[in-house]
């Protein structure tokens, strides 16, 4: 945890704070910290800064925060990713959150099995944990905004036009001729980037992609897993 | 399994196979092959190719085996990594197979704790199976050398300089100025991209790798778990 993040109800107008159960417990025993020690701090959706430990008491630690740093830059990037298996969801929530998304929207499509709907994984209540841990990693504060759009076809004939507007979009695929680093825009121009699921985007998925402007681009020949695939091209997108 | 990989001695002069075990258990529940259908094939550290299954007997298949593809372009990529937890070393192994290294080079550093020396998991007969895993996995047949340099200090010193000829040096740092997009250099030139412990490099270890032709390259402000980092930071450098 490189960033304790909280609620901004939780924080009083004269900038108090008690943390209690995990936050507390991270205070002191993995940092140690004793009053008047400092801890970086951030409010959900909001500021980013540090904090003064006041006093510990069993169980709970107040803080003193100054909160005056805004949110990391933006990454302006939208991860399209066919809904992977449960598990493979579950591992990925915390990486996209702490790679600093923009949005991620979870998609159906042909060899996505019906029943990785049916995941709790898919309930903001599971994964809201997990993308705030990411965000603890990584320091920085701002949620991404997670999308379900089950039915992949009227998402993209229908929505896809205006969600994207004004994006480079891409969707990799084994075959493409051109290689991604080709296709990336400049840092700091908005990208959507479609991963597809195991087995691949069908034929007719990519044409309806191309169709709404998506260009194919390749990542190499090699057969990665969902998780490797994700980290590994997002690496290559975020580094443009 | 995108192809199924056996060492060189399993392959007869007529270029016949006998499949048992974990691989004949794919071919027969995963794949659910007859006999006349084809299965792709390589050797491990040899050519790629496709079998034709000619026939199945109760926990063992036999294949016909046309090997005729060299293994995929190398990527000409050398990782040099600060030795992780032995969990994550654990993940990592297949991983790291899959994204096609050519080298994968494991080193102490300042903030490594000793003991994840002492995993089992840096033992050849535990990771080797993990990394046909990974080549299983991605269709390719090359393993990636793999070097362990337990003192960091006389292998920068003695070695690098030697070992990484002719290679661009990199080393991610947080602080760097540039973005890793900045000093990549073309695809196809050898690249070693050297990537610090949870907790970073040292500024001792940082200078030392600068005496030896490293660049530092920033790839963003995040702090990223070390599998996210790893694998994130490879597709950048991958996507060249």
């Amino acid at each position: 945890m490189n960033r304790i993040l909280l609620e901004s109800a939780e924080v009083g107008a004269d900038g108090r704070v008690t943390l209690k159960d995990r936050q507390a417990a991270h205070v002191l025993q993995v940092l140690k910290s004793r009053p008047g020690d400092g801890v970086r701090i951030g409010v959900i959706d909001g500021l980013r800064g540090s904090a003064q430990v006041t006093s510990i008491e069993p169980g709970a630690v107040q803080l003193s925060c100054t909160l005056d740093t805004p949110p990391l830059p933006s990454t302006r990037t939208t991860l399209l990713l066919a809904l992977p298996r449960p598990k493979v969801l579950h591992r990925l929530w915390a990486p996209l959150a702490s790679l600093g998304l923009d949005r991620i929207i979870l998609t159906g499509a042909a060899k996505v099995e019906r029943q990785y709907f049916e995941t709790h994984w898919l309930t903001p209540e599971a994964y809201h944990p997990l993308l705030i841990e990411g965000l603890e990693q990584s320091g920085d504060t701002r949620l991404p905004e997670v999308t379900l759009c089950r039915r992949f076809k009227p998402f993209i004939e229908d929505e896809a036009d205006t969600c994207f507007a004004g994006a480079t979009r891409l969707v990799c695929h084994p075959y493409a001729e051109k290689p991604l680093a080709a296709v990336l825009p400049a840092h700091g121009h908005p990208v959507v980037i479609a991963i597809g699921p195991e087995g691949g985007w069908t034929d007719y998925e990519i044409g309806l992609l191309q169709e709404h402007g998506f260009a194919c681009a390749s990542f190499g020949e090699r057969t990665l897993r969902t998780d490797t695939a994700v980290q590994a091209i997002l690496g290559a997108v975020l580094a443009r």
